[in-house]
């Protein structure tokens, strides 16, 4: 996953029913241009017949036409194609008290090595207000008292209104969003759970894991959907414990595990190399 | 963990309530009697208030005497000990159809690796005769077919009953025993899952985790309770996949962990170093 | 990595310079014979501007004639091309005394689980001949008391003669042989090193892991070449330990992952996943 | 590893040569005393026949006393007893130009989790002084040109002295020093090396890694000694790496581990949980 920052380099990607000679076609459009392929990967998920491709280019294009080009040699109804250059994608982090998974993005982008632009914090807490306005990026606090469950998702689809992001990163936002937040953002926001989910499903997974005793606990960076930590999952990681680890122990171990795995999807996702399918995601990196 | 296998190695085992200078108690005792601590941990579980300890010692001892003097010094209702040599174990394995797991066992039974003797191998189905029996331990065939899980339970019961064993282990043992078996063999039985539970729980795990698209996959060795894949976990493994692992490469690849992850469990065990603690596992490795 | 058996998928594997247009021109080959792809991979290694593609496919074809038709369309001088039909290779295994990685080989061989045939083992010491003649395989002693290095070599080579396999299998062999026996099986000799390479090159690595301290200890299968555990690495993993893990626990423990990894690089290897890149391995796995 | 804050917990360290009823001797000072245990391990290296104890007790002490009564029972010229009350560690990071494992810490600061007290940063280049003062610590910048490296080490140490710190942590402090500098804080400098040591001795070890086609890197936290990279080992950790990771991936993965590795190994040491034994070390976790 060599990340080539070029402004000039192009990621196609395209998700459609497989056929025969797909791929000929298709590097046939890029190869008609003039284009140089210097990356690609391509999958086919036998039980569903379905194809995954992901190319990425240099030469002078122009994205929505070769986009189209590509589309024709297709043909499939149930194609996607996307063309884009590859840059830094603008997002929003949402955040509630704890302080590991933004800070840890927010020390990223300090350094240059998040492939993302921080537009700005919303929190529903004013906690994490001095740790992102010390890094200079826009804090918004919206609160949720005396609001039900909608409003407060509007109150903060309208705070984010001004911001133009392309992506929502939920760094340990404790809220459940409801189906019409998540239509603004189809496949769009991704959550870090802290624990490898499918185990402990809900509140308090550090928790049920202490109760339950596991070896081993972990976390989970998904897409957010209507489902409840059921969306499609992008990266997962776990750590040991052992008896003598407490609760605290746990989840310090827990938050390790949790920014790590965030960051690392963050990269996948806004480097182009996730594709949704289904309740799965099929990832190039 | 040194598995020193020095005949005159003993093992003192203690759990109890927590209480000031049990330790000093406890190891009094064995000072008096001149012997020699030569591995020693213990562990206090401050939530419950619980007390474990974990002695290796040698020099001249009565089992039976030390246990009772320990006992004296703890003086405690609840207080559990435990003395005996540190030697081979005495083993049942159950299975049904898969090899991997038995297998396993028995290259390291061949090669003096298992801190255990294998008494017999006992299967509800005839699949793995030639291959137990080429390492030469007996295999019983007990079927199932015709009778209601309780007559088989006992079937097993009766099988095993000659053989005088003191740990059964379900190497891939595909039926769910009741109460009344695993009432014989209490914290003597354990079961090798496949999946990182509590992830999975029930039939079918890796066809759940290919269908919920995890990015990884486990295995899990519990002692067997009469709450189904409840009992409490002694050791997990994990192995990351990929989109382009099918259902086969998943089940092939949680093979590889699941067997390492028993034969783990396993030498824990059988070195004394695993207490039960409620529904978590307490060990000493 | 599906593993699909059905007789008729063949496998193409092109590695040359890149150039624009070379998947379309090779697809083009495919597609023009009436070849369905099931599975591509591609890969260009940027600082080398080296090309490696992977194709499985089914459909009536001749493998030489469809190797030659590839190797016309990339016209480059520094081009391999091989096709082949998926099927289980021929393989020697070659052993001395540890019992682990050869006996996890003939219980997965036992279940159907190896996509090879064991043709059979060579050892150089006895040890091993009741594990392997007990699983119906020939066991071939070959002594190398009283034989020089190349003596021994050329003794194991004859005991190979009759035997036509494809590769040989290093299952803890703890000989280092020389250039003109690693000539006749180029890249075909795969080896499993007890350590995680470049750590603890050399002998006993276990005891050098120990003596550092280290907190992690692993296993290397890799390629065997003419310097000495510096072949192309073909799979990795490692264990955590503890400070009270004598150097027998270390070596217990790192048994388990040696085997497994031996396992994991022979099924990549004989699905013909992995390509040879210089002293780096490409794997599509 | 119970992080109990609590002011009067305190912890007694004890490292001698075996001998017997040595831990009954020293529970009997503390039962003496009617102080209460409230975490204990021990462990005997059996090879070196050295004695290690930690306990964490609580009730009215003083630390003095304590460690002259348990020296007193222990009556060995080797031993070396320490008594402390656990409380926060004062410390200051050494840095160059990376910003991920400083960073790291600045934010566990902030949300409380690190348990110590950062008294100052000190960089030989400024490029991390506005991400330290934005959190408020001062940042010392001692820069190294034009000068020797022992003129340079005597600058840093000249730095330091108003600060009174009890441990150095190098957060990717990219200078070797010398012997000097290292016997002023002796096995109180802790250094984060970006592979999994002993692989890759030296400069670059991302690149070495990339060079040899390794499959897995990782990182290693140890306390600095003359013998460069060869210090007692504190913790380690791996991750994998595919063919398709260039060499900026490979770094940009090798920084997760690092300070992750990096904030354990701090962890362990700064609760008193890590005992020197040599070139190895002692952790109870």
């Amino acid at each position: 996953m060599t990340a080539d920052t070029t402004p000039t380099v192009r990621v196609l990607r395209v998700q459609c029913a497989d056929a025969t000679g797909i791929i000929h076609r298709v590097t046939g459009v890029l190869a008609a241009q003039g284009l140089n392929v210097i990356e690609q990967e391509e999958f086919v998920d036998a039980p569903t017949g379905r194809f995954f491709l992901r190319t990425a280019f240099t030469g002078a294009a122009d994205d929505v036409a070769v986009a189209k080009a590509v589309a024709d040699v297709v043909d499939d109804a149930s194609t996607t194609v996307h063309v884009r250059p590859r840059q830094k994608r603008r997002i929003a982090i949402l955040v509630t008290k704890e302080a590991h998974c933004v800070g840890d993005l927010l020390v990223r982008d300090f350094s240059g090595e998040l492939n993302a632009e921080i537009a700005c914090v919303v929190g529903n807490h004013e906690t994490l207000r001095p740790l992102v306005e010390r890094f200079g990026h826009p804090f918004v606090h919206v609160p949720s008292d005396g609001l039900s469950h909608a409003e407060h998702d509007a109150a903060v689809l309208d705070a984010l209104d001004g911001y133009q992001v392309e992506f929502l990163v939920f760094a340990k936002y404790m809220r459940i969003v409801g189906q019409g937040f998540i239509d603004h953002y189809k496949h769009r926001i991704i959550n870090i759970h802290h624990s490898f989910l499918p185990a402990f499903i809900g509140a308090k997974p550090y928790h049920q894991a202490y109760k339950r005793g596991v070896k081993i606990i972990g976390a989970t960076a998904h897409f957010v959907t209507g489902d409840l930590d059921a969306g499609p999952i992008i990266a997962q990681d776990v750590v040991s414990v052992r008896h003598s680890h407490g609760l605290g122990d746990m989840i310090q171990s827990g938050r390790n595990v949790e920014k790590i795995v965030l960051a690392r999807a963050l990269r996948l996702v806004f480097d182009d190399r996730v594709f949704v399918h289904g309740n799965r995601t099929v990832i190039f990196d």
